[in-house]
């Protein structure tokens, strides 16, 4: 088994995952929009529109920072990488999201999960998509939420 | 040290860690109780008994989707597996979980962790044992727990 | 890429990150030094001044275990690791940890991470540097900690 496991590229593909929390909570737009597709879709809805492509997600990362969150701290775990083929894959990873806003002492918690598709562009796997789920919320600044009960169903 | 280090076992142990809470989680019982061997034992205790068996988890676990819990978050980390044989293997791993019941506002939090036993059976990694324990919990529905500083002794 | 991914250096380090939880909360002091080179310094400050050694980090968790936390919980996730050459890396991860102190109900909370620094010894590699960050706390023994927006930057 030890060939279709993949381990190289599991490990590559699961430090996109990583990267995207380390990036996000340290404010580095630019570093976390260069691990998704050119054409990449992020889904934080269903209250907000998807975003289409790296460039629109850099900009609103980079305006978050800037005028939202004051900080935050994104926790991934249970990370999980399906191949479709030796140029796709996707996956879910659990998630909690800790979020101080600007001109607040409110704390907005998110517990949660994404759901991700991968694909090889160049020999280099990137984020093609990506969408976020919540078991729950406590203080956050969105109600509605797409039902992590249904992320293998999405 | 790679031959000893068994990465591509390590990483099919990991996912039944990991898929042990996807599924709880995304209420799919069948899958679940696919992860453990027919004769696993299950200890959620000790205030409850030991569950002895796959088709008991699978009830148990059904029920507990159906009448208890709206909605669960179990989130796993440091995941620690230790080789004893080339069919066996015991590890542990940290735990918070968050857990919704019906008809009910409250949220109950638990952080703790697992103690695992695997073994290969049919050339496929199985889930032979599995002990909870706790560090600590609030607004949760049982009181007493094993204890999570003696996790190694057990 | 499957050379330079070294998985099984990186899994064997991403141990060290998760054992240093594990022996923490179970309160093994001897097995938490035996993570970290002789030399190693350890900063949990800014309050306190860096910890220089295994031996005094040895004595300090002991105390901590034994006079001022009841009961922790260290769940790492987001594991990073940046190989420099064949004995030196370097990483970091995100930190969620539990408190519960002595003589007190209160749960101190700390959402944050680790700045990571490692060194192959004798075959085997250890932590020679750890700095703690912090993104917020709640009710939490010390007030000012290094600021995990600047991890990336320490």
């Amino acid at each position: 088994m030890a060939d279709d496991v993949r381990l190289a590229d599991r490990n590559e593909i699961e430090l996109l995952m990583k990267r995207y929390c380390l990036y996000f909570d340290t404010k580095h737009p630019d570093s976390l929009a260069a691990l998704f597709t050119t054409d990449a879709r992020i889904d934080y809805g269903p209250e907000v529109e998807p975003i289409l492509g790296r460039d629109k997600l850099r900009t609103m990362v980079a305006n978050g920072a800037a005028t939202r969150f004051e900080s935050t701290n994104h926790q991934i775990c249970n990370e999980i990488v399906i191949f479709e083929s030796d140029e796709r894959a996707h996956g879910t990873s659990h998630l909690y999201a800790w979020h101080k806003y600007f001109g607040s002492d409110v704390i907005g918690h998110l517990w949660g999960g994404y759901r991700y598709q991968f694909r090889k562009v160049d020999d280099e796997w990137l984020i093609s998509d990506l969408k976020l789920f919540a078991s729950g919320t406590e203080d956050f600044h969105r109600s509605q939420m797409h039902d992590f009960r249904k992320i293998l169903e999405s």
